[in-house]
């Protein structure tokens, strides 16, 4: 709310770093490479290293003092002032099908807040760039949550039925049964339709900070709202359950239908 | 096998076609429409009817014995030689959500079997084209399957889980057990990925024709099958269900699963 401005000199950082892993990205796109198996069984390329190892480079040759929690190549001074937080190809497994709904994940954490995110898809060519005091834009191009006054008008969105184990099953069921529509496998590009006013909820479990921090600032910047499923801030958490909203409305009855209370 | 190759003055026009249905849908996408629920409930836009109405005003023009077949304005000469298979905006629910993984699907019928299709996605940019007689090929350039012995390692598509009911839900989650990995969402698109490559099974339940008249050409002419669950040929059914596969192998082993045989 009262979050000072992000700096100009991480935003134009955060579009070099955008571009670099962007670059990787198109090459390796739709090439054989080879596929190993994480411990999580979720496919990593070539790509996703390379594209992480490019940007670190580029913030320790900027922001030595900076900190990195990257998906691919660890954690290096997470009590910095400011940490930078990088998924170089969220969506793996839209990357190796070919499906352009992969994304680059960056943020800036500024004191453990985020204050900068970008969604960048380097095939489709649009970028979600948001950073506290500013508007949420794509491609440059203010971009604006829509109104949503219920939920039975939402369109909502999740990566995938299998991201939810047991109680969070039974749960996001009761949010698809009370919703207009749901549709699978967008990845983390849903945020980005969500943040331009195509998609009214995004909901998600399982997910780990660099999965989610570039999301709020783009959501928020563009007046929409992303909070665990009891409607907490994220923060750190691991395993994060995540409900992005456009419209405060359909997010309040959301956490309510998840929490399997009346609406 | 044997069928005669289509007619170059049938491919040059079925490319007019996607190029006048692209522009449409380019006009439409990302702006706000008026939403109608058809009696099926599957959102309709006006960029869908004005799009078959363009495309069925140019065949009439220079084919006035050609039947038509669209999704949106019915069938004209259904008993025609040749019958062209429309269906505008293949994936509404992705269009009005602002998702590029619609397709506009084009497809010539003669003497009622598939001869040509096109599966184009005007926001990316990417048109598969399958004929008799040629190679299928993604913008021009040749599109081949991939090889996939063996079921455990093939990647699966789906439009969403909910087109399937009943036995066929229970059909489709053996299916999804017994792959690498299943991801949905991806409409029409997912078969294109199929004819490229990428992606080495599709199922889907509750087809009509001008859902996968298209299909069949595109995916035989890179190499791959496809056929109903019981792994017969589609013809024109109405809720047909459908399985194409990049290898004959993963496609012999997912009709077992798919009827609850031992494969």
């Amino acid at each position: 709310m009262t979050e000072p401005p992000c700096p100009q000199e991480f935003v134009d950082l955060a579009h070099r770093l955008a571009d670099t892993a962007g670059a990787v990205a198109r090459r390796y796109f739709r090439t054989v490479v080879a596929i190993d198996d994480k411990a999580d069984a979720s496919p990593v390329t070539i790509a996703d290293r390379e594209a992480e190892a490019a940007m670190r480079r580029l913030i320790e040759r900027e922001h030595p003092d900076h900190g990195i929690l990257g998906e691919e190549h660890g954690t290096v001074r997470a009590d910095a002032e400011h940490v930078w937080v990088l998924d170089p190809i969220d969506g793996t497994k839209a990357f190796i099908t070919g499906k352009p709904s992969f994304g680059i994940l960056i943020a800036l954490l500024r004191a453990g807040r985020p204050i900068l995110g970008i969604i960048d898809q380097p095939i489709i060519g649009e970028r979600w760039l948001g950073a506290a005091g500013r508007e949420t834009t794509l491609n440059g191009i203010p971009a604006r949550v829509r109104a949503c006054p219920s939920l039975d008008r939402a369109a909502l969105y999740a990566t995938a039925p299998d991201m939810f184990r047991d109680d969070d099953a039974a749960a996001f069921a009761r949010l698809q049964g009370a919703v207009k529509l749901t549709r699978f496998g967008a990845d983390c590009y849903a945020y980005g339709l969500l943040a331009s006013g195509f998609v009214d909820l995004v909901a998600e479990a399982m997910l780990q900070p660099y999965d989610y921090c570039a999301l709020i600032p783009v959501i928020e910047g563009a007046g929409g709202l992303v909070t665990d499923w009891r409607g907490e801030p994220l923060g750190r958490a691991a395993d994060a359950r995540l409900l992005a909203a456009g419209d405060a409305r359909a997010h309040r009855q959301a956490l309510d239908v998840l929490a399997g209370r009346e609406h």
